[in-house]
């Protein structure tokens, strides 16, 4: 079984290194980019026979606890079949 | 109009990070963790009147040459209404 997590800055948090990449995107010709934040993505491979609420549960605590900085950071856990 | 932006490792290049939080996950009594591969995450807003097909052909040359490197990495575009 396969999962994604999305890890990104709160909103509320500021994102420089986003900010930066709209900026030179900008610069370079695409005045069309308003704004970018930029986040950490993981994909997971989970063993066999792992069932798909229990690797949801598992998941969700391994985003909280350690993929993601709970205090700056929200996550989002997207399980696969 | 929002768009995402997934830049991950190609399958064939070797992903350090990713393999080191693997590990450390099953060394924290998760073993059924079998593979992680670390990605970047782009949240990009995009200025209003900007067109649907307009927004991912610009996206798709901004991911090629200034999100990802296109030696080592891949990518996918993601244009939300």
């Amino acid at each position: 079984m396969k999962a994604h997590v999305y890890v990104t800055m709160k909103k509320t948090v500021l994102d420089p290194q986003g900010a930066t990449i709209a900026r030179a995107l900008n610069s370079m010709g695409h005045p069309e980019i308003a704004s970018v934040r930029q986040g950490k993505y993981f994909v997971i491979e989970l063993a066999d026979g792992t069932s798909k609420a229990e690797a949801a549960a598992n998941l969700d605590k391994i985003a909280l606890e350690v993929l993601s900085n709970p205090v700056i950071e929200e996550y989002r856990v997207e399980v696969l079949d």
